[in-house]
């Protein structure tokens, strides 16, 4: 059983797989290997993975073609486990607890090749839908906190199998990242009685004519945050205030995001020739979805600089890149690139 | 002028560098290039660094041997600028302030080959007390709250330069991660009216029997802690409270930090087949020694793992060697490898 481990001084948690221990011989290059040609996510190797506990179907079957559109399975090394009690224990001065949750694989279509940007907008729009139901359902188990719903994309972004997939994470507890951003959220509200991520919509939209804006529909906008952590870290909110992605059960609004978000990551390709990139969704706790000073936004860092000492030991980021000039090359690029098939 | 800008909802500030912004093209890897043979820290070169701030001599002279052990420069590209006020401003719901403050670099010894653990004990002891003069010495700047040291070892640990050299950076406010240690420390201390850190020193070198124990000497320990972020993660603790690294005068603490630290070096270095590293010291604010809450200590982070999209996104990390195996590990590999002739 894994185990969640409380750090006694910051009151950070950390996940310890104690059953997979990994010796130190294990974390030495030559020791790494893959086996090449074979992927457990393609069709016909359904049986490859643990069954799915999601599952889209095309609209019309076609001969000889996939029976499914996205997939969403429990991931076979999972970070934590779903089965058991929280348990709740210490030892001495520190607090641990059994490490339960859920760890789930969103295979976001059947073709190996493409990348999630390379998609139709109509098919993004159902890997987003795929979150939402895997969200909802998650919520129902009331030892779990929050579900976070995260891609990595590219070798150096921390992914392992290339056949494109995001991922789920279900936790006991609401992670510090979301924590801190509730909590300065809800400090704000109180201060001002306004939700600041709207505060920052309407600045961003119209006060500053759009500086730090990349790209905008009718219901989303992309945009580069004022104080970004990382070169060209582009952010996507909903303009309407909404706490919960989850609880946004209008079908048109998945497919405005999908539209928007391949929009987005097809300038970052065109900017940074197809970067290795991390994208999280924000969105409220479980059971927590009326909440007046939180707005759900996807947070998408490309991984162009290394995350070094200093970061590590401060918290304090490094930008090389003001994010109103990220925001003009990802503005104009998209005018020089070739046509975008899925606006 | 480099610009500290903070993110409204969190309170994070990211340093953004306005002068030498990072066009797309310069983050694609083939547009990069590091001229070879070349080492500005190397004896002989030392009209290619900023002038010396601080500058070890060797006890005899040497003919023909270079006139300094140890070196510290301004850092060629700085991250923040020592010159100018802070000048905070506001942009609608955004705070902003000039990026004030030092950038160093540590020339840790004159040979380019050898990295850190490989000098003698007696050399390690001049270097950490370069870094105790230079941090008295930028604690005299009152615009500044905090002075950071850390180390970045190997390119995939961030380091642009082989030969060995360590960083600091003083910024005018106290980094994130300090402040939430310092924070915490301080609520443990309301709470039991003792240091959380004398705490985890007792209860790991007592109450545990060494489980998580590396090494330790008559003034310090060195010791995996119960909840670490990354594999072969270990702290260094002095034994006895001491909130502050820098006010800290007797030359006996630093030969037996030097000891313990190149011991610890070395084991992960025999264990993990040289590692990339960062190390990273956590000492008080500037002005701030006699805290009875805070306890300095060197957090080394050998780089063994990719953080990924969940780590960024949750905050959370996922750890796959339990901090009593990797002890023991440690422990162990040091019985069987050779003999250590800096002790």
């Amino acid at each position: 059983m894994p185990e969640l481990r409380k750090d006694p001084v910051v009151g950070r948690w950390v996940i310890i797989s104690t059953e997979r221990s990994r010796r130190p011989t294990s974390f030495i290059p030559a020791a790494k290997g893959t086996p090449a040609g074979f992927c457990p996510f393609c069709p016909g190797n359904e049986d490859k993975t643990p069954p799915a506990v999601f599952t889209s179907r095309p609209n019309r079957a076609v001969a000889g073609a996939p029976d499914w559109t996205v997939r969403v399975v429990p991931n076979k090394f999972p970070a934590l486990q779903i089965e058991g009690g929280l348990d709740r224990r210490g030892e001495g001065l520190y607090d641990r607890m059994n490490g339960v949750g859920a760890h789930e694989v969103i295979i976001e279509g059947p073709d190996h090749a493409p990348e999630l940007a390379d998609l139709p907008a109509e098919h993004i729009a159902q890997v987003l839908q795929a979150y939402r139901e895997r969200i909802l359902d998650l919520s129902k188990d009331t030892r779990l906190r929050y579900v976070l719903i995260f891609k990595n994309h590219g070798q150096q972004a921390g992914a392992t199998l290339e056949h494109t997939h995001s991922q789920l994470i279900a936790t006991p507890i609401i992670p510090r990242v979301l924590q801190e951003e509730l909590e300065g959220a809800r400090r704000y509200y109180e201060l001002k009685e306004r939700c600041v991520f709207c505060d920052i919509v309407h600045q961003e939209t119209a006060d500053n004519n759009g500086r730090r804006v990349v790209a905008m529909n009718d219901r989303f906008v992309a945009l580069e945050p004022f104080a970004p952590r990382f070169p060209f870290e582009t952010w996507i909110l909903p303009l309407r205030h909404d706490a919960s992605y989850q609880e946004t059960a209008d079908p048109s609004e998945s497919l405005a995001l999908a539209v928007l978000l391949r929009d987005t990551l097809q300038r970052l390709n065109r900017a940074l020739d197809r970067p290795p990139y991390n994208f999280v969704l924000h969105t409220a706790p479980v059971g927590d979805s009326d909440l007046e000073y939180y707005h759900w936004h996807l947070e998408i860092m490309p991984h162009l600089t290394r995350v070094a000492g200093f970061e590590m030991g401060s918290g304090f980021h490094i930008n090389p890149t003001p994010p109103e000039d990220a925001a003009q090359y990802l503005r104009e690029i998209a005018a020089e690139g070739p046509a975008d098939p899925g606006r």
